[in-house]
């Protein structure tokens, strides 16, 4: 079973500089896998006034998801409050969804969108 | 008249632990069946940790929508607090969205996307 | 120019029974039309536990938007607090994107989705 | 690399005219290009009762992304609490995703989707 597509991309990125409550302000990019091939993540992340990091190694096992916080990812550092962009490109077809969760002011806020698959 | 697709993916699932207030969290995978056919649905639910639960069966009656929260499907019990994707097979073309209600603080927060069609 | 679909698919509507403040809790079917033709609508309405509402008419000008709350339409009257989803067809090519605004509790929640396109 | 689409559409575009708190209500276009190229971005403005402003230049660079705010383009004036929608056509493939904070209450709320490509 192959599903979904090799590279996907999201281009509104943002991790809130400020939180408040027991929630931390974080985005998550959710990763499924159906295959029964592990998934080898190359993910890499644009911004607005500097080079993009590239090419940093994510793994998602066969059959398994993966939330994966941008703010605890090996190989790259965000910086808070800074706009920033992000490509995923995966050794087998996978399908990607990314989320918010804003907790500057007191009430948490959600939101989230299926990133774009490029076809290939 | 056969309209949507027949597999579609949410990777990003996850049922708050917490709720305040009137409204519990939840999640439903909401699913719009315009044919003449009733449509069977066959969900699957995917983890970061172990094995997924697959086929579970859910109903959608002909020219009918149904609203499916994910906590009250018969046939697999999804901890609460714990990333899990779904991948929704049906017998007939259906369309289906997601969408979460986070209540873990006071005002609660609500999240959309449109699943992704697998094309076949 | 000819740009977007002619029958675009919501499954997940819902209008809050509920609302607080000075923001009443609605949805929104946003359409824009960016052809030089006038956009017949044809709006089908589906429920859980009913048969839909078919063929509801709006008009969308040339080169012009349409944001159509769904509890304002005439010719429909759609209970609050329950499921339904909506079909869109029209006359030319639109593109379609579905809003919700909850002010169940203090402090409002908002969720968008582009709908989804039925290839024709 | 050339990724995305050259035209996407936004129907659902409205800036709060009220906000609270230190966070103003704001919608923000945002673009990746992945590309080697510049990317230029002829944007246009559709409203509910007057002729769409057409035509707005946005330049953005090679492996740049860029969030633009709907209430800071130079050449167009969007009023407040008017529905409206965008057209964004661009020299070179790009991804748009759009996503607004609303402000109105104590309590943001954030809602996002990815634009609708019209292939070609």
């Amino acid at each position: 079973m192959s599903e979904g597509a090799r590279v996907w991309i999201v281009p509104d990125g943002f991790i809130p500089a400020e939180s408040t409550g027991s929630q931390q302000s974080h985005e998550a990019i959710c990763v499924l896998n159906t295959s029964a091939e592990r998934a080898r993540l190359s993910v890499s992340f644009y911004f607005e006034d500097r080079d993009p990091v590239k090419d940093v190694e994510v793994i998602v096992p066969p059959e398994r998801t993966r939330h994966i916080r941008t703010d605890e990812i090996d190989g790259v550092e965000i910086p808070r409050g800074v706009p920033y962009a992000v490509r995923v490109e995966s050794s087998v077809p996978v399908t990607v969804q990314v989320s918010r969760m804003d907790t500057t002011q007191p009430a948490l806020s959600l939101m989230t969108a299926m990133a774009y698959p490029v076809e290939r």
